[in-house]
């Protein structure tokens, strides 16, 4: 009466701000331990969770990808609404699904897409603008001007395939080329007339690479918010690039601001179709 | 030596996520009483935090308005640091100014102005869209179709003079006359192109009238997610409106997506300037 193993792919979102990341660690709550103890309250034996990567202590999903391989003999709907009445609030199985022959969720992977969203306030009088609860849970806040086309055209040297050393270590190995797709700054506009009387606006930054070293997103943020303040030219941002050496990147920008939104896989392995 | 006594008018920004509402309780987390405890550790004797008015447990806010007399011999400025540097993260004193004269946060307000925001994902298959931690600690999370024209042809029968007996108890005195000036529905636009590839909308209720009954928003907004489920005709809504009967209200929506924004006060008294 043993139930036959399935072999599922998971679409997961998480409120990082309470786990030490993603990854297990001893006596420390993460988000693959949540996934793999809520499995472990209705399938034995326990069942090991692969992620598509890992995330910071702090930093937000919307979109990571896990795989897992379990015994079951109901249906994968059923499976995904026992796991989720199992998992925290701040955790979410938004998708699960059968997953196609041969997958991986970090070797099939193409690219993955990070978000970083600051709010920026100008400081019109004194005191400056003071923080808002409300926004500072999925952003970073700040009190200062900062130079935008800046920050965008430092982003733009980004783009391409080049050795990152500078901005993190690789996961596993040595090598430290990936390539950048797109790397780009936004204000966010929206049609809902803000009662918020602060003057300051929302960017976000959008980045989509092949892969990313540990730390990378926080890293080239945090350089690149050293070029908003003033404190670095955009070629400055070019020859941290050039250096290849991890001395040269700014401070890493806090996690809080970090999203994952996204990971994509080639078109015929037809994921979650 | 004893400091001159001030009268400061804040305002202050809440995550009511941890909470019991505003109003200090014994035993319980509650924001008056966070805001009384900082300001505790930092003058003497104890000085009493008058608000704009309560929110309930759960409920955030952008502007809630404080009026508080105390000692102090510094500058405001000063005193704007110093409280916030002993209030925990998730509130917030974004402005500190010497009240007007004879200024009540209260009795000097003209109006008050709410908003509730929803989720809104239709279900696109099976199993459906399951909830984003990222997005329902500030909003609620609606795995449905919603008639947003109905809700908002209901929403236009609340505008004006009415007796909302309906929608809520009074906080004191037994007046359930209230004036509702903008009572809209509008869908967040934004120019940050989604990653998440779930079929949904954000829809925002933006509510001001003179004054609010207890839990008033929430029960206009539980009973227009009646109207835009279609259980209730745009009509029922205003038959609940006119029976005055608070049986009529269907049951208030979660305190999680609504944010009190904004105290309107008359420009003559110059609060913030």
């Amino acid at each position: 009466m043993t139930s036959p193993m399935l072999s599922v792919c998971g679409l997961v979102a998480y409120d990082g701000s309470n786990y030490h990341g993603f990854q297990v660690q001893v006596g420390v709550p993460t988000i693959q331990g949540a996934l793999e103890g809520a499995l472990a309250a209705i399938t034995t034996p326990a069942s090991r969770v692969v992620g598509s990567g890992r995330t910071d202590a702090g930093v937000h999903a919307n979109g990571q990808v896990i795989v897992v391989r379990l015994p079951w003999r109901h249906s994968v709907a059923d499976l995904q609404r026992a796991w989720n009445a199992h998992l925290p609030p701040d955790i979410s199985l938004r998708r699960l699904v059968l997953a196609p022959e041969g997958f991986h969720p970090r070797f099939s992977a193409l690219s993955r897409t990070y978000r970083y969203r600051i709010d920026q306030y100008d400081p019109g009088g004194y005191p400056p603008p003071r923080r808002s609860p409300l926004t500072e849970r999925y952003g970073l806040f700040v009190p200062r001007p900062l130079d935008l086309e800046a920050m965008r055209a430092a982003a733009e040297a980004l783009v391409g395939e080049h050795d990152f050393a500078t901005f993190g270590q690789p996961p596993q190995g040595v090598n430290t080329v990936r390539r950048i797709f797109e790397a780009e700054w936004r204000v966010v506009h929206t049609d809902l007339p803000p009662l918020d009387d602060f003057p300051g606006r929302r960017i976000v930054f959008t980045v989509r690479a092949n892969a990313f070293l540990r730390q990378m997103v926080r890293n080239l943020v945090g350089s690149l918010l050293e070029v908003g303040r003033g404190r670095w030219s955009p070629d400055d941002m070019a020859l941290a690039l050039a250096a290849r050496e991890r001395s040269c990147s700014a401070p890493p920008a806090p996690p809080q601001g970090l999203i994952w939104e996204r990971v994509e896989y080639p078109d015929q392995l037809g994921v979650w179709s």
